[in-house]
């Protein structure tokens, strides 16, 4: 039997219409690095949004589902190329520019972008691919900067600006399929290449109504919230879209992500939230230590992408700024948890142990536990396996270009088609995620999992220990044993059985999980972001590299 | 260019399997009238749910869309049936219990219902239609009452608790379309037969996340809903639903909804919630006044169904509990408009004015206004049109019978599928809807709309004037003009011209809306509901049963 109910696509479009036309009078305010913020109410962002969409359909012949790329800063025009896209059809690709020149022109080749749009002060970043990229055919050049370094490119170079001036405001926006592109990010990939996600207008509305619903972040227009998440990492955690959606006003800070002038901006503008990775937080505060400010106005932090060390946590409280964890990747739009403590936790000792977990899921968002023999795990807050997620903004294939079939590779989707996130956990018996390890450093011993994040933190907790990564090597008998690695602080002198004493002491770890292989290091290789390389390790091992005692 | 999202519907059962999984503590307290009230946690309300949806197909046979009506009460086993219907695959249906007999049997007949869940106090209600009911096979009935009165049924008659006990508490729930029907509610209809509406898993999904959003009632696992509209009136304006997506708790009145038990659940059970039409409120306050409690803990209270008074939402800020005006109806899910002020006027003049209007569009609601002429009136807050609503969560048609095509009246639809409310107001820039009258009630002179209502409203603040109602007229030179009928105040004695100067002194109403005609009434005639029913006055004026008098 089916519903009396209209069909009304859920669009990038509405959103953008709904911001324009109901909450015209919030605000993008975006960091300049001196004097006055550039102020752009939504109404007149959704103006030249719409200037935007006429100038790339009229000017640059952008039509259905071209890719228009951006290489840019969070600011005004960023959330304005946001809109744009999506709603005249096309595909927005945001670009990370962080990423290796290399990767970058691989990322921008695959996508097949025709356009990119891109901030004068990150040319320098761009023009040495410009030999490189195979499809864009115009660049859109945006805000302060040198267009020098551009003078020889093959692409047609415009001024924003000048694009966009006088152009018509109204546009007949298509009528959308909710389920068709409306957004790309490809994931920075540790292993083989790159991966595109393709969001779509429908899994963009409902992550935006996810994010604004009280149990979440829970935003209004009385709000101001200051997106250090960059745009080009997973739409900024959503947050311009949100934001469009009940009137919730940006604060931006273009591209001075640097300590002192957050700290300033948080005083000067006072916005009630904000969202970043912890080195960012960690940053501001060593800064505010040495330069305390009124940074009071800040009631709500969402930190995501890493776990907040408890210590930074409490030192924020002391601060009035109240840290919220939130899990999520690329593939998940990205909000999966948020980590409001449940009800009945609020103003008991429980509180700080569930404000530390990766949180709870919402309604949208289903969650599993998948085991080392491919099991379902119970959620008892104990049993840790593999965590698979599914729902509406939840992705189940990558982009494999232009014309060829979506990418699923089976380490990354199951078979009924859910993600393999590639965290390993526990849930507790109300929902909430605690992460312990990734799958791919997870020690599989027996049948059993070991967490490798559990021994590096149990070992560092020991006086002696600088740093500690646990990886695992192959064992004839178990599968698979770990190896500790240890650099040992400067003028520490401490054995391998004191240390595996240390481990077993006070039930920190469980015998049959610790250690019979040992070895000194100088240093724990890193990747570019400061993550072990755990690879690295483990082929030292497999070369015999390493000087291994076992006992 | 299709996007790489998993395609997850949007379903009840997904709201049902999470409520029960995530918020299983969060719980469903039901007044019983004396001594401890009836406490059902999420955990158990959901097991008992997944209990019935088995009893239903197992024992009585209930298959794809059947419909399942309820006859109850706002309990803890009306919940379990809003999941155990729509999660099996099946229609709730619910019974307004406060229609005429035979109304109620025409519904019934309509809906094709096989089974009707009624409570066992309402079955002195239910009995005397029963010989008129042509496809009820089966009655469950629930709570205390005598069952005497369905003795001669010929549909088998279980009781609800033997039905459900010991059966599975695992379903293996259907994989449902989110366009499938979910639930039906029939409008009560003041004209015609009554009209059915099909919600959709995917409007009562996204009307619950509508419902959670912080700008919405916003409410969270913290919060207690005194759910006072019934469960049979819009699916209690979504709450049942939205409570179980983010485990708000639930206290339901069950049949004790006059002014003293409400006022003891209050301070008892410390809600921080409700949600009811005015008349209940007026109910409370006079009961309040009578036998001060401590209601303190109410800090929002959201009123729809008809405009709260002005006098009433000062009364009850002074009781520091905050009326939030919201705007619906049957078709509309019903959250249409939620009065929170916007950022700009909190704490100014402005602020009351804006929590009088019906509120503001969510992004999941487009509103038009629809002038005399069929055109298209701007958001300036002074055109007065009729509101038109378009969303995932508005009615596109009614019900038209098993079988049969929807049905889709002119004077209900657009052409282009928008809904026609009958409702006309005007819309400011930033989209606060202000409701001045009835469609079929407004006066449409010379190409012009005159609003009944503010004409009674003006008429009414004369002392000597206890009631007025103003209905439309034909004219021969502008088509329609207003007939104003006064009941005088006991002894008041005033002329009519005194009457038509009072209107036109201090700007209160344009020169060209004041009525020519006016005649004195000993009563007005009221609806069943108690409103002015204004098509009798209609007809008595076209008979000239009215002694009119015209200058």
């Amino acid at each position: 039997m089916l519903s009396t109910m209209q069909d009304v696509p859920l669009t990038v479009t509405r959103i953008l219409v709904h911001g324009v036309q109901v909450h015209g009078r919030s605000q993008i305010i975006t960091w300049t690095g001196e004097g006055e913020p550039q102020r752009r109410s939504f109404a007149e962002a959704g103006a030249r949004a719409v200037q935007l969409a006429n100038a790339l359909r009229d000017e640059l012949g952008v039509r259905d589902d071209d890719r228009v790329a951006t290489l840019m800063w969070n600011n005004a025009e960023h959330v304005e190329a946001y809109f744009a896209v999506p709603a005249m059809g096309a595909v927005l690709h945001t670009l990370n520019l962080r990423l290796a020149a290399e990767q970058l022109a691989w990322i921008v080749n695959h996508a097949a972008d025709r356009v990119i749009i891109v901030n004068g002060s990150l040319i320098p970043l761009l023009a040495p691919l410009l030999p490189h990229l195979r499809t864009v055919e115009h660049l859109v050049v945006s805000g302060p900067g040198d267009r020098a370094p551009l003078a020889g490119a093959t692409a047609r170079v415009h001024e924003y600006e000048d694009l966009i001036a006088g152009r018509p405001t109204t546009y007949d926006w298509p009528e959308l399929d909710e389920r068709q592109a409306a957004a790309m990010c490809y994931t920075s990939g540790t292993t083989g290449d790159p991966k595109g996600v393709v969001y779509s207008h429908r899994s963009i509305y409902l992550h935006s109504m996810q994010a604004n619903m009280a149990q979440s972040m829970g935003l209004t227009d009385r709000d101001t919230s200051l997106v250090v998440v960059p745009q080009f990492h997973v739409n900024a955690w959503g947050l311009p879209h949100a934001t469009f959606m009940s009137g919730i006003n940006m604060l931006m800070p273009d591209r001075f992500l640097q300590p002192a002038p957050l700290a300033e901006m948080i005083e000067r503008e006072r916005p009630t939230h904000a969202a970043a990775v912890p080195t960012i937080w960690q940053g501001l505060l060593t800064e505010l230590t040495a330069r305390p400010r009124d940074v009071s106005s800040l009631v709500q932090v969402t930190i995501g992408g890493a776990a907040c060390p408890p210590s930074l946590m409490r030192a924020f409280d002391e601060l009035g700024m109240r840290v919220c964890h939130a899990w999520g990747m690329t593939e998940t739009s990205p909000l999966g948890t948020v980590a409001r403590p449940p009800a009945h936790a609020v103003g008991t000792d429980e509180e700080f142990g569930y404000r530390l977990t990766q949180g709870r899921f919402p309604a949208g968002v289903e969650a599993r536990l998948t085991g080392p023999g491919g099991e379902r795990l119970p959620w008892d807050g104990e049993s840790a396996g593999e965590l698979e997620v599914r729902g509406p903004w939840i992705a189940g294939a990558y982009y494999n270009g232009p014309g060829a079939e979506p990418l699923r590779p089976d380490d990354k989707f199951s078979a009924d088609g859910w993600l393999k996130t590639g965290d390993v956990g526990t849930i507790s018996p109300d929902g909430f995620l605690t992460l312990t390890d990734r799958a791919k450093d997870v020690i599989k011993s027996g049948g059993e999992w070991i967490s490798s994040v559990d021994l590096e933190n149990a070992l560092m907790a020991h006086p002696d220990v600088a740093e500690a990564a646990v990886v695992a090597v192959p064992d004839d008998r178990w599968g698979e044993r770990p190896l500790a690695t240890v650099v040992l602080k400067e003028g520490a002198d401490v054995g391998f059985e004191t240390l595996r004493d240390f481990l077993a002491g006070e039930g920190k770890i469980a015998k049959w999980q610790l250690p019979e292989r040992w070895t000194i290091v100088e240093s724990v290789p890193k990747t570019s972001v400061g993550k072990f390389d755990k690879k690295v390790l483990r082929r030292r091992y497999a070369e015999g590299e390493l000087d291994v005692t076992k006992f």
